[in-house]
């Protein structure tokens, strides 16, 4: 491994097996040819007993995916207790563990008592976890960024190989760590948090990058991660950008080469570079 | 308007007022600058007294969208009769009411009670009506597709002003007909798809053109919508590929200029263009 990418935790230059497909097809001259897509397939979540999503990911990861999800969608709380989290690769499930039925699944048997579905109080359960969010108010160096961009872009991937695919990096300081990959932006993010869980990092040190765009619920679950950083070399939407205000994140979007914009949380940027 | 756009029913032009908010930021220089960002706001669709989905839409014709969805994810039939789209503006809610409760809120009340949610089922309901599907065997012409691509990328548009928004194109021919943009490729073609069966249009003499990806979810609604071609700018997933050769559909990927890869149903390309 070049001495680059040295300080990564996890990279896709250890998942690119299997997770790509040669597949035969025909160019503008209708000569055939031979490309690489990235792989895609179901992969449903499970909390306990209850069937939450069907979620379509690459495949790797599906540990981190399942925790990751719940975590972020406000479905996990810290007070639940994980007994395990099991991966069944034939059935395409993974199933999350607690010691006891977890608040939302009590929450969703009302629910759906009552007649609402289950898919529209994801949203409003996300933002719950926002209001009494402080996030940490570090420095962020205009240098580091440069640095990060650099090395993202030239860390061996399912993009580069294959394209058709979201990345997103957890950061720390001018070093990339986790180097997440999806067919999805949201299911890059949420192996992402699945990670930190596990390992039980914290967010407040870090900066997200994603090659999706900055969409508000993309600005979410990066808040609920803890961490006050998150970049994009994409754009952003008008939601995306309150929300940031609202919870006083940084947001950095349209990221190529030296050029970007900030459109909140401009006061952790340190413009270190000429 | 001009002439390269005659063709268009529906182009975005009509649609940029109140799409896109002006926000302030900083550039990478630390200096104050404006920049138009695009609008997202939760659209929570119903289907009779069921409550479906939330969706994150740019928010323009939520009556197409709310009908595209179910109709494309087969939650809503040909069997079914359509007495109304309300669409409530202050509570964000658009009801799509049929006389009589529907096949889909049915299977959805037995599948509530047998403790399965309702989001897990909707990728397995929508494959249900592929089985029997023959999408018609049309000639697509290669300097059609050059065509159109070269009218839609000049075509004044959301992306073009804000960026960060997936556009899709209803096609005929060489004409681009009706362009829908959204923060997700998904609703961009759902919103295709409620204008194709409000008109009482058929897709089986069209294409349609996407800036997304050509994943499992954008095939299986192309095929739905009867329409037999798909053209991206962006790439393939394996599975896309997959569903593509089940069904019998054209898939085209990667078009830049003049270059592109078709993966799928080559036999409907005419290669007219040196």
């Amino acid at each position: 491994m070049s001495n680059t990418f040295k300080d990564y935790i996890l990279q896709p230059n250890d998942q690119l097996m299997g997770l790509t497909q040669l597949v035969n097809g025909f160019d503008q001259n209708g000569q055939a040819c031979e490309i690489n897509v990235v792989e895609e397939q179901p992969l449903t979540i499970f909390l306990n007993g209850q069937e939450i999503v069907t979620a379509m990911t690459i495949g790797d990861y599906p540990q981190y995916l399942a925790l990751g999800f719940l975590k972020n969608q406000g479905m996990l709380t810290d007070n639940e207790n994980i007994l395990g989290i099991d991966y069944d690769d034939e059935l395409q499930t993974v199933v999350v563990r607690t010691d006891g039925k977890t608040i939302y699944e009590e929450k969703l048997k009302k629910k759906t008592r009552t007649s609402g579905c289950a898919v529209g109080t994801v949203f409003g359960d996300m933002m719950e976890g926002l209001e009494n969010l402080k996030l940490p108010n570090v420095e962020f160096k205009v240098s580091w960024l440069y640095e990060l961009s650099n090395i993202i872009n030239q860390t061996p991937s399912l993009y580069l190989k294959a394209g058709a695919i979201h990345g997103t990096v957890l950061c720390c300081k001018n070093k990339p760590l986790v180097y997440m990959e999806d067919v999805g932006r949201h299911n890059a993010v949420d192996k992402i948090a699945g990670w930190i869980y596990s390992n039980n990092e914290s967010g407040k040190d870090k900066a997200l990058y994603t090659t999706g765009r900055l969409t508000s619920e993309m600005v979410i679950k990066c808040a609920l991660m803890g961490i006050p950083v998150l970049v994009s070399r994409s754009g952003f939407t008008a939601w995306g950008v309150e929300i940031a205000n609202q919870v006083g994140l940084t947001l950095i979007g349209r990221l190529r080469g030296k050029r970007f914009m900030c459109l909140a949380g401009k006061d952790r940027l340190i413009y270190d570079f000429e």
